[in-house]
């Protein structure tokens, strides 16, 4: 109840607002994040040059890291934009993609925890573990491990941090710190495109641009590509694959309501 | 009538001589303009290192500049490359997208309009008037002015660099200082995808490759991409949205005949 | 009848081993490569910072180096980990996008081969016969050669190198230097869409991560896209076009079954 009445004004105040995510994200899912973003209703601009990420995110309402494809410049113009959004209250919101894949990786977010103060991290279950300090093995940059037994992690990091921290998977899970909830939408299909992390991050980043409420921002952003994925599948004839299913997912944000997000969210609290 | 014949003629043209596409191009909408080019019948190639980009426009028919992720090091590949062009009188056409959003953006666009001669600047309504040193409002890389008063700062501004003009939103404005037009085609899904505006580039980039008349070209470009978008638009059945429209774009701009071009270009002269 | 049995066995082991893929790619088609290489069954991650290369590689089981989009900086990152991939005896898998079309691509093409050993080298007939130092006309990076009179320069190279060699185009040819295989399936509409040769590579590359017969990957990988070409074609309504089909290649890989593969595919030794 709570929550229905917030999640319907967050996706209108989303389309009123048209807010500007500043992204320094992958070359990988770059266009995805941008194409998402423009479905929601919010605005996507990317750059990542160490000589004007300051001022880009000066006008941005909130920023994106994703470090799917980081290099020792993009580092750089991360951590500067990230110090920069801080001074002017503006959310900052991290993807640490395939931390603990490589030690790069790890000392990169570890630096980005340590110099950055973040509104939410959303990652899978192994690299939250991993920004937890938890041993575990990683390949790559999907998800494989089970969310189970993350709760405790979850808290644990987000109080540390003082942040939202959101692990997705099968179940996923959000967590402040003092509250924890368990979202259960989504379609398998989810994991076998690429970018459906990556664009999650960035709906969550284009919500938390509207409210100061990042929890509230990371369960909306989650919900969203959730049910976006499970509409994209029941749209599928039995002859469609993987490729109509990615183009339905932008369909389905593209016309998403705040009648629907609300009506097919499956949120629970611990 | 004068239009007709070489609107078909260019069409036709570019299918027959798969002209060569050298971009210099952001990585969020690369792949677009790549399917584009070749949607359209020519030939792209993408290559931003500093060592090969003068050979690379050589062989090339019309060199694209787009700064839309710009960064130093392809700053300096984008001078080096508009240069050679020059020199070797290959049309070059340049995307300032954000121009204004940032110092680094203005003072880029700056050094690319004095160092190198352009045959087409496409923008919108913000970007072409921060060319023009006429403040205004940016926000971010999209565009949300309209084109309303556009004419005199075109003209002024296709005089001042003898060049033409391009100045795309809901209705398109393209004049060379000399002639002016107004296009009417398109549709509002359009500023709803990311990369439009960078493809129209690409689609004028493709015309001027295959002809010395950079205003017809640009006039093409823009009417090309305008039909596409109401061809994909008129597609559409209830259920479908921004991603279908996206991938129809393509499909449209494919099958798009020379007959459908003129038939449906929507072009007034001043 | 040999092929039949292990054309079976190889799509089945990648869909149960989902290997990692390294890549180190350019930024045109690389969302299209992930995507392929998830729908196949196969787990992609695209990493090519120096610092990272190395540590990356080694949780891989194959590794993609692509030259489409090189830069100095990639260079090193591609040589580093090629070389690194030789010392874990992981397959090495090239395709030299665009050699011949500038001295540095050839530069670079010729230093991978030197310095890296190659399981499968993947080219259209121009990048092929410049790679075996034969003089011809490169357009760009985009195939128009047939592949007639391959099969000599194929063998050739193949002994040289010590690899398999494969050459795609109307009809695709590969040799390990000792046997010579003929592939026949495809449609045109392939060569109309950016990165499906990128993507072939790819594929050979998620099989070669799972045999040791790089010659059987490589016609393996080169049958699954032109099937999954002529799938595609096969389902397009008469009034789709190019995006249609590129979709349509995501779904068509993402439900190939084993049984449609040895079905379909065309396969004839010299």
């Amino acid at each position: 109840m709570e929550f229905d009445l917030r999640i319907k004004e967050l996706l209108s105040m989303v389309k009123e607002e048209q807010p500007l995510i500043h992204h320094i994200t992958n070359y990988v899912t770059v266009n995805d994040c941008a194409n998402i973003v423009l479905a929601l209703g919010g605005s996507p601009v990317m750059a990542d040059e160490l000589l004007e990420v300051s001022d880009m995110v000066t006008i941005a309402s909130a920023l994106v890291l994703n470090m799917g494809t980081l290099n020792q410049r993009t580092i750089k113009s991360m951590i500067t934009a990230g110090k920069k959004a801080n001074q002017l209250n503006i959310p900052v919101i991290f993807d640490p993609v395939g931390v603990g894949a490589t030690p790069l990786r790890t000392k990169t977010a570890d630096q980005i925890i340590k110099e950055v103060e973040l509104a939410v991290i959303r990652g899978n279950m192994s690299e939250i573990k991993i920004l937890s300090g938890i041993n575990t093995e990683i390949k790559g940059v999907d998800a494989t491990e089970s969310t189970e037994g993350g709760s405790e992690i979850a808290k644990a990091l987000a109080k540390r941090l003082n942040c939202t921290i959101a692990i997705t998977g099968a179940t996923d899970l959000v967590s402040n710190g003092l509250r924890t909830f368990y979202l259960q939408n989504g379609h398998q299909h989810l994991a076998s495109v690429t970018g459906t992390g990556c664009m999650t991050t960035s709906l969550i980043g284009t919500y938390n641009a509207i409210t100061k409420d990042s929890l509230m921002a990371a369960i909306t952003g989650i919900i969203t590509m959730g049910i976006a994925g499970e509409i994209a599948f029941q749209s599928l004839g039995s002859s469609a694959g993987l490729g109509t299913f990615r183009m339905r997912l932008f369909d389905s944000v593209s016309q998403l309501t705040a009648d629907q997000l609300v009506k097919e969210a499956k949120i629970n609290e611990e």
